[in-house]
């Protein structure tokens, strides 16, 4: 990755902030981007409010704020809202949002009546709070994009898990086959199994009789004697995961693979997954996984870092060059 | 259905005025509302500018613009954002765009760079026309509701048609098994498999080799022996199901049936269905056949009006009552 | 307090919903508008986000929904504008957000460069989530009804307050004066001393030498041999009312009241304020006490229920009546 | 004209799109320019959905587009929409919708109850798309420029008429006179006449009886021994051309030469044109005139090119430099 | 007019208020709706800010505010503001700015560069104030409809003036002839002729030579042996009015009658057009003439009221009933 | 003061208009930015309507108008709003308002029922105008800051009077106190008291009886046998420093100085001022005080000239400098 050169710039200077959601993450992209990166004060009062100072003026500047925002949800939400607002009434040029993870992505339509659209709202606060450009991976419906008044790049992190699989992983499995653990990820999961030429299977959940709680799983699609990779966008508790892996045993899948973008991992799901017969884990940094976790995990997970991806896109994006190219597009 | 009683009314009196793509449809739903039409010039001037003239003034009522924007479509389009400004400017109290296909539903994401989310321009053309509220039916991503700030109703024909299925047509079946064309709809049709309790399959579709046009298709999941129910949202130039029929026959179909929503049947589409070895067709009157395409398909097409659905949540939305007690959710 | 009248109606009926944050206060305001409260499931996945669900319709009604955005700050905040989302999509006439104590309300300027004004967030949160109207309880400044685009009802329960001492305390006071803890708060201090006739004095908090963290107080006026109010709009760490009540001692004063409307109480205030030499303390239930707090403070809380005052607001709101008319205004 | 100079820009670097409605006028300007215009696919699919994808990034530009909203109107307009949308998605720093032929321009105002304003309501949705400038040139109404909430420039190609007559035909003219058509037009024919040193005349049109539509046609002023100049700002399918022609001929006119700027020639508006005794027809490419229009013209018309006129403005736009000096304004 | 009726009322009650610039016919307009006006104090402090306090609740009431914007105008608009902003934060559940005289109608296009369009301003504070719906009478050019983004009525109180001419004025006159003083009053100017059956004739004002100041005045069509009435929709200074009798004096006209909608008189416009030879004056109550000006005029000024006009407008708009009707339209 | 660099510009190029309520300031802040005043016409016209021409193109250019809202205040704020909107048609980059006394600060809160937030309306104005950022000097209240959705600069000039009375006054007081004329001034009485290491004394008035017109004023703390300061963030009448003179001599102060940003004087101010004891006044040019007006004071004034910290801002702000580092924050 090139250094900023600063004399193509077209909104100020480049300007990178972290919420505490992702000190890591952009530590990490902020040396990919040889910048170091803009300080400020984040302060919890005693009763919870936070309060935000920047220790430099942006007035004029093309500012990036970092912040993913997955547990503690709704403070790192609020955050990045006060981050932006503070951004913008000190007059800075341009204010992007860079979220890894945007959170109540499954919140993406009324499926019964009297529910919200979570994620609308959250695109709309972003908005409110004055962001003019976004940035995310792997949103759970690519939809959301039509959510946003603002521009963004909605980026996609899958595409390094399957170059990862293609380069190191593919060639030691026999009869690769991809499951989609989740119907509504059945496009997506085909775009894993086309760019990774392997064939597709499917889990279908479908309600058992009058009770609305018991479920049947079905595997639709041939795994027998085949190395399996369920692909997701996200992994919470791990629940779905844990299930489908018993159905693909069932259905005679030799090894078992994991492959997907955000590593959420509440409750015990990190326990979870690592109780379960899944041979490697291949995941990505968007959301950070904390050492109590890790420790659950750390035998079979390989997480690929989305710090160049999101450092050659910010470049990209302050210097008014096309993003597309750099995936060929 | 029972009569409207104004004196329940929250808005003014309900008005009904129907665009000129949804002539029939209007007619029905307002005899199903025991209500007379309002009535309006639609006047297309020589040099294709549209105008409008209510016959009757709004101040304040309680407006529903019934237009479809099937062919011609942005003709259609223009005529209900020009209605609907128009009803503004005439101060109705509320104005409800009920429109049974909503155009340029496919485009609702960029899935490559540098394209449109055109279906967020309709809904920002119809929020920026006047627009408070809106109906439509089966979109092609349910995620379209997050596209509009306004509230409304996305109401499912597709119910209709599994009602009509299971009633009608199940029990002549062999072994039914519902067949979805577009890895994109697995989740919806599931959903139809589910309420008619059959199994599921699906058609994949990839691109083979370096030449990007050419397709091959996959079906996943088995109907060797069984009756097939194609289902999807919209049928369009036919071209998709015309493969997925040689594919389920390929792999042992007994009869074909397709159901789906929306009959665009643009070009030769209803040529082309007429031609396939299907037994029967069921789709709804929320986009008109005209006769020259239905020709085609006399034989073998069944179609359920949206006349009572569309009149019944119109009459609860006028009444301040709830629309998902309807469906008993 | 009369019954409501649904026959007065100007918004449909009157729905009253209840926020996790205020659970005990929102069925006292129901009760006294003998209403029962609108249902909903208010539901927290294992990944914290929020997922609510009315039981009812609420098409077309006029509905308020009461949640202090009290501890936890930021969950109470998110549910409160999922909140109105979800009743904004499902068709309310009109939906205000009862709110006794907003957050952030002391992020109302800009005291420095590069800080945010946070309370300006919050109001365009509340309007961006759909909100038509909003109630608060004595905010930090008043001129926060400036930051709102839509109309409000901001309401004095330092009048509760006020009414109480007068009535209930007064008499038994030896040459009572009132005391203002922060010169921000002088004039509404005063309004406070006029309203009771008593004398007023004011601490003035100033940093000393170059240490900034050294604050010397002074107490400016006279509490000598007098019983003093210390009196404030919320209390949080208490910290700064300790320091006051060691001043006002050293300028000896005899009993010490404290009187103020909203207990936050974070961190350890509530111990702080019971280990101190104060006689009695005067609040409100704009913010509940949990009993783990209230343990400290039982000997010596009088608790003043806004329910009457918000029950008496809602119901003219409701009406179409004035407000002003139940303070004589 | 000079060429762009790039280092000059306030915006990023120019760009230059082109709409199907303008093709040819759109490489003229590019040509003034010396650019190169940019490239994007425009897809009509069968069901009549357009389908835009730019060839590259615009990213931080400064981008302008020329689409002439003439015949397929709605059709040229929705690409135009389209176009300025996926402008805006992919991060343009500045979109100018140059519209040499804005529709609907004749609906600026309700001359009677309960119509629309169309020009209005494209004007919003020129908005809602995401323009942040516009040109456009000699609108019906000067008015319209106070529909836009976004600021513009409304060139006057009248001047190039103007210019033409003053410089190629007025010598040759006996005693000439300007008729202006349309009451609506008497301050612009005015302008004109003054412009161009000659006395005007106007024709009155009123309706005659209790038939609404039998038109009685007065000349008002003399035009006997008289050069007739009869101007206007369009001219549609020619009917009120036709009958002025009748009327200044019967008032003993010379020769009749026709002046206007946007030729839409609806319907057989050229094949009447090219029947009337008119010596002369002077208009622009602002709107383009197909080959089978154009045989019935082309003996007599002089098109006189705005190519020259929009590239000056564009290149002082984005050069930001005074539009007014280029009129010595 | 009949009584207003309470229980067909679609927004709550009517309320009508009355702003410093129109108080006499504010109290006429509630005189013909049988309405008690309500109140408020407007104060002016001595640093010339305004304040406004009703006197009762607006909540959930329709509310129509009577102000004309005429001298002192900046003062007048904004007490009109302020006053809309007032009822807003009150909570009237819909307010109608009701303008007889909207100041800065001729500011309504750029005729040359870097001016404003201050009628759009004007518009735009309007509704930044809060007003729903506004009420004008005869703007000088109807294209400001468009310049509002709500809806509203616009009222030809030109039709009383005709009405009076037809049936006062007309019998007593010889070969009457409307003269339009202004050309881009040309079309309105028509009007009044056809609905009077009287020819029109026109004066055009040009530039003469380099010297910009000086203007000759032509007349175009006939007067000679006529008697004239001069039409207008507003008279300022009277300046052109007098050239205009001047002209049509020489042209050999009879007596001259003056008719418009709104007498600003400003200046010493109200002793000019007593001096002139003009016969009688017709205008309207839309701007109130003061006494220091009205004894210039006393003699031979007819003032035709629009408090009946404004009363039924106002009264239909409550009751949601057609406005059109009132005029057979 | 350093010249300014063009060079470094974001915005375009700084142009700087005045507006006619601070020609004399405006000439000064040129003067020390080292530029040309940009030229514009301001005409009134007989009817009071206000009309400007820019004298040169502000296209692309970063554009300051300096303009006080002072007597006559609604003309000055018209006509400020018509300079924001000229330049905003003209296609100006980024328009700052730059307001050194912004009219209506009192009315910044509902301190009772059914009055206005004027101060609220006033940004909404100037935001519907077109302003892209403010500044302004000394606010009443610093909450006006969230009043505005743009970001802006809110200057202290007060600091300006601190420093002049640290350096040339301090050294010859005798005991020094800090009086605070208005409790809700409080807090800034003790940031000037905190500034110039003094202590701080306040007046109370509260009502007296029934009366509501009788005030009793009440000396909190202590000035015998000092110097007074009284400070205050503007003086109007000078009713209340009248009586506050009054107060504090009677309770033993020895001189008395009066310190205050902005010079409003209406009324007879100016005369009652001069007549006071008043040792020195010291005040700003934020507001232009007439000859007329400045006779009374001259011999006790001291105008310190905002100039330098308006162009030190808008030199700052125009470069993308920090702002906060001129006051080393």
């Amino acid at each position: 990755m090139r250094h900023v050169h600063h004399d193509l710039k077209v909104y100020g200077k480049i300007k990178l902030f972290v919420g505490s959601g992702t000190k890591e993450l952009g530590q990490k992209v902020a040396r990919k981007l040889r910048l170091k990166l803009s300080e400020c004060d984040i302060i919890e009062f005693p009763n919870e409010n936070l309060f935000i100072k920047l220790k430099g003026s942006v007035r004029g500047q093309d500012v990036y704020v970092i912040q993913t925002t997955s547990s503690p949800v709704h403070r790192n939400l609020m955050e990045l809202l006060i981050m932006i607002q503070t951004l913008k009434l000190d007059s800075a040029a341009r204010i992007t949002a860079v979220v890894p993870y945007l959170c109540y992505g499954r919140s993406d339509k009324k499926d019964q009546p009297r529910v919200p659209i979570t994620a609308r709202l959250v695109t709309d606060m972003l908005e409110a709070a004055g962001a003019d450009r976004y940035m995310t991976l792997d949103p759970h419906a690519a939809q959301v994009q039509g959510f946003f008044s603002i521009p963004g790049d909605v980026l996609q992190a899958s595409r390094l898990l399957i170059k990862h699989i293609n380069k190191d992983l593919k060639k030691g499995m026999k009869k690769p086959v991809v499951v989609s653990v989740d119907l509504g990820f059945a496009k997506k999961g085909r775009d894993y199994a086309e760019k990774m030429d392997m064939p597709i299977a499917f889990i279908e959940k479908r309600r058992v009789g009058n009770n609305s709680k018991a479920e049947a799983l079905t595997l639709i699609g041939n795994v027998s004697g085949c190395d399996v990779i369920i692909v997701d966008d996200e992994v919470d508790t791990g629940g779905s995961i844990a299930q489908a892996v018993k159905v693909v045993k069932e259905n005679g899948a030799r090894d078992v693979y994991l492959a997907f973008v955000h590593p959420i991992l509440s409750a015990n799901g990190a326990e979870r997954l690592g109780a379960l017969p899944i041979k490697q884990i291949i995941t990505t940094d968007s959301v950070p996984i904390p050492p109590e976790k890790m420790k659950f995990l750390k035998d079979k997970i390989t997480i690929i870092s989305v710090d160049d991806l999101l450092g050659g896109v910010i470049l990209r994006a302050h210097q008014g060059r096309s993003v597309g190219e750099m995936f060929n597009e």
